[in-house]
């Protein structure tokens, strides 16, 4: 081959190379910007909104999910992966403030799995839409070499209650719903006894009753539909809002970048169920590494100016810092009394 | 294991057991029908139909495309691919008499697809959504195992224009736009250079310039809009529509059910361009049997009635038949002057 020929092949970057946000931002040079008056929101949010004739918006959402990289059918029911393949959508239209209203369903079906598999989990769809009071409009299966599912979620809202990731003001308490790192501590006892049961074979016992808050947590995920509702009586309407699906930490980044803001967050405050913490000390890992950076809780992240903080009710969410002048960066205070830069991803040991 | 073992075990019923229709039913069964009065049209259609405050309608569709089972990027240009996987969900909106508004894309990338790659997909999507005169607004992206693609698009209509699959009445024309079974002959052509490049390496030069027509007609389909927005010029409203995306017998075969009507086809007057009768004869297959089962065409086939045949333009379509009384079942009449029954799918040499 000759420095010629080389030339000729064209370029290979990998996706790696270029990260997340790279990606993102070409993707949006090459589409450009909308338009449609109509659209208010593109590829900058949890969801897209655009408008109806009457005030009112759509919220329009998409995830996929693959086997082999968003589950593993060894240890997933069917059931369980229908109702979150939706929670995980809904979740995305909680994060905009708006209410789900339809989905849509598109699945690619391999060889091993059978009509029952299918069945359980169009069951657990349903129960997930019967939660969240919607209504699935359609779909599309076809054949495909590993089970892949796509569902796209259609929400309502009045224009004025959308909240967006970019309104977020220094002073605003970092609030989040529930507690953090559940999810990703079920995941770890999951992937531990699944190891444990094809080491030691069927004389090996899963203990799920003692783990069986944070598998659940994994496994079958709710979206936060019901703090939206919540809000709505209260006329309560948070600064920013976005849902936790990557680990706080991401999510105050994306907070951070769209709303031209610092943070600083109190180590000592992240809300951890005891079972988290029991995880974590049996795998003698970080719990808070678990709460900062685990994903999949789907609780919401909030940006609440501190005049509203006496509106909610006490116990249903946690103040776990402040967003502040960007100069002042995103930072966490530790228990011990230190201040260190929060990463976006990854594991940070901050002790 | 004993038999009580056995017993427990879930069963295992393959889907190609049910088949296409079976599942849907099942899956009909178990979401349930709509309670959400807005929604005019659920799984039975193209794409499925919900009210708007203003008389309007807006109409959801959802596709995917998996690589290895609909495309091979041994063959298939990224940019190519961009531009299909828009059309094909467009070709849905047409097929409601639906104008496609906005786009969402959820992609599942693996390790051996490149930023050039996702750039020229994303391109020729742009391509696409320009023709159409569409916005994108917004998608996901995760790693994957295969280059997982799918697309959902929003659409929409006045109420009263909307037609679906189940309007046919008998003595309706069948029509079709377009000519039919080109896609398929496009892909006999790639898959039959595929090989030989494989067997003979480097020194066989595939021949794309005599075949530039089908290849196109498969890789880079264009969705019909162009007759929606003429019809609507010419206030004419077809009785049924559907778009020809699995082979005009399956398509029929739709109709009829959904419209509880039978149909005589007129296997003489099926539109087949002269490149597409050159790849049958080259591969000494029958030309017909692509055309009736081709599929991927994403031509419209509709239901018109008589009276209006004058209203639309000569050689903008082709009258191949008409729907009858359901007790005559689903014939073609071959070139011969016999008659027999149309199956859904598969081959069938009617001559």
């Amino acid at each position: 081959m000759t420095d010629n020929d080389q030339q000729n092949y064209p370029k290979f970057t990998p996706i790696s190379e270029l990260g997340e946000f790279g990606l993102i931002d070409r993707m949006r040079s090459i589409v450009g910007d909308p338009e449609d008056e109509d659209v208010i929101a593109g590829i900058n949010d949890d969801a897209a909104v655009y408008r109806l004739p009457d005030g009112r918006v759509h919220i329009i959402t998409t995830d996929a999910l693959f086997e082999k990289v968003h589950f593993d059918l060894a240890f997933t029911p069917m059931e369980y992966l229908g109702f979150k393949s939706i929670s995980v959508n809904v979740s995305d239209i909680a994060a905009m403030n708006g209410r789900p209203r339809y989905a849509t369903v598109s699945l690619g079906i391999p060889n091993n799995v059978s009509v029952e598999m299918i069945e359980a989990f169009y069951t657990g769809m349903r129960k997930a839409m019967d939660l969240y009071g919607m209504t699935l409009l359609g779909g599309d299966t076809c054949g495909a070499h590993r089970l892949s599912i796509s569902v796209t979620v259609v929400g309502e809202a009045a224009e004025e209650d959308v909240i967006y990731r970019s309104g977020a003001r220094p002073g605003d308490l970092i609030c989040v719903t529930g507690n953090l790192g559940a999810a990703y501590a079920g995941l770890k006892i999951l992937l531990e006894q699944h190891k444990a049961l094809q080491e030691q074979g069927e004389d090996y016992k899963p203990d799920v009753e003692s783990f069986s808050y944070v598998i659940h947590r994994q496994l079958i995920p709710t979206a936060r539909t019901n703090v939206v509702e919540d809000w709505a009586k209260r006329k309560i309407r948070p600064n920013a809002l976005i849902d936790i699906s990557d680990g706080l930490a991401s999510e105050v980044h994306h907070i951070c970048r769209m709303s031209g803001v610092g943070a600083h967050l109190y180590g000592a405050t992240l809300p951890i169920d005891l079972q988290t913490r029991e995880v974590a000390d049996y795998l003698q890992e970080d719990v808070d590494t678990y709460a900062l950076f685990g994903g999949e809780d789907y609780e919401l992240l909030f940006a609440l100016p501190e005049e509203n903080l006496d509106k909610l009710e006490a116990g249903t969410f946690t103040v776990v810092g402040e967003f502040t002048e960007p100069e002042e960066g995103i930072v966490i205070k530790t228990p011990e009394g230190g201040t260190v830069s929060l990463q976006a991803k990854g594991y940070q040991h901050f002790n």
